[in-house]
């Protein structure tokens, strides 16, 4: 297949990066297809023709796009007769918003399970893993884990302003998904890949929401290897 | 006229509500004229035939509609041949989300010019401000400013996500505004009206988009009594 996605492996072939989780969703939405190339934290060497170091890294025929955003922008500016990813030029902005929204949302949760990502993450990449956090957080992993409940406000905040626009419509981008939904589903995604402990739990609207994510495009997102909904 | 909106009035011809500027800036993207009705807080029996006690109120012929959410639906779907206040479906999804993610970012900016309001709220107001505010939240006005920069990081936080996306496109919206713009418009148009503190400085990303909102309409944020800008 002329098209690849490269995209970060887990231990027991789990596939957690919330980055390449949009882009699967994005793909899926298009009705494009692509070759799945699993990569380790330390496969840095299989998309080292991106000119970079993190997936997603999506390899179009000859062009190389990386960046979940950009490569985006690429599927909705290069395939414009598939389904729109932002339902135009003012959808596009504003999912701009949630891109750089959710980057702040994801942080409190980023750390409450960050342990669980080191166990989590693929035997090889376990001492890149330690290592490089370490040294960006200041702390061990066990320091970081020990205090994962001080998270909890900063992510309760996030999640609240999630469900405050479900309980007005089924999708973060109104009646049908789009790309904001993307954005949002990646990190529960990522967090259901590698932690047992749950973000969402039945009788809220958000886990509601996440089953329909789940359901789309024939249950793609339960297509791999994660903790039970 | 036959288009009404009725919104809020403070001391000096002060406009101060963020919800009503939400509104002005929606009737003036779509090319649409409207007669401005001033109203007190204490002013309820203007508006009391939409069943409810807050503006914005829009009286558009024989139909009213509060909200400002449902007044910007309402525009959009009436007057579908003006300029589009979201861009489609997924844009007006998304800005649901904005939406949502504003009345939470404007909390702690409430909080911090809480007696601000008080001070150039109608005369015939204040005591009403006082009395309903002071219940809501159990404690005084003089309380809650002595307290004011201890809601500084949070209103820190929201600012930081609207530069991330500023950082990247003029407008909220993408390259041309639209309503998710006016709906963080609003908010700093209510921080200026009321409040001497400059919560945007000069060398701000944020200070140039709220100045290039101010440029919009021939300047129709600019044409009521605020501080400077």
């Amino acid at each position: 297949m002329a098209r690849k996605l490269y995209e970060l492996l887990g231990a027991d072939d789990r596939r957690f990066s919330p980055y390449c989780w949009r882009i699967r969703m994005a793909l899926a939405h298009k009705g494009l297809e692509a070759e799945i190339i699993p990569c380790k934290f330390t496969d840095k060497d299989l998309f080292a023709f991106s000119g970079q170091e993190r997936v997603p890294v999506l390899l179009d025929g000859a062009t190389s796009v990386h960046d979940s955003w950009d490569i985006a922008c690429y599927l909705e500016d290069t395939y414009p007769d598939g389904a729109s990813l932002f339902g135009g030029a003012a959808g596009r902005g504003t999912a701009r918003f949630l891109n750089e929204w959710s980057a702040r949302f994801s942080l409190p949760l980023l750390m409450s399970i960050l342990k669980d990502i080191h166990d989590h993450s693929h035997p090889d990449d376990r001492e890149y893993f330690r290592t490089s956090r370490e040294a960006r957080f200041g702390a061990t992993l066990e320091e970081i884990d020990a205090r994962r409940d001080s998270y909890r406000d900063a992510l309760d905040a996030g999640l609240a302003t999630l469900r405050a626009v479900i309980r007005h419509q089924p999708y973060i981008c109104g009646a049908a998904p789009a790309y904001g939904d993307y954005i949002v589903f990646g990190t529960f995604q990522w967090a259901r890949s590698i932690s047992p402990r749950r973000v969402l739990e039945k009788g809220d609207i958000l886990y509601d929401w996440r089953s329909r994510m789940l359901d789309l495009y024939d249950g793609l997102g339960r297509s791999v290897n994660a903790y039970p909904e």
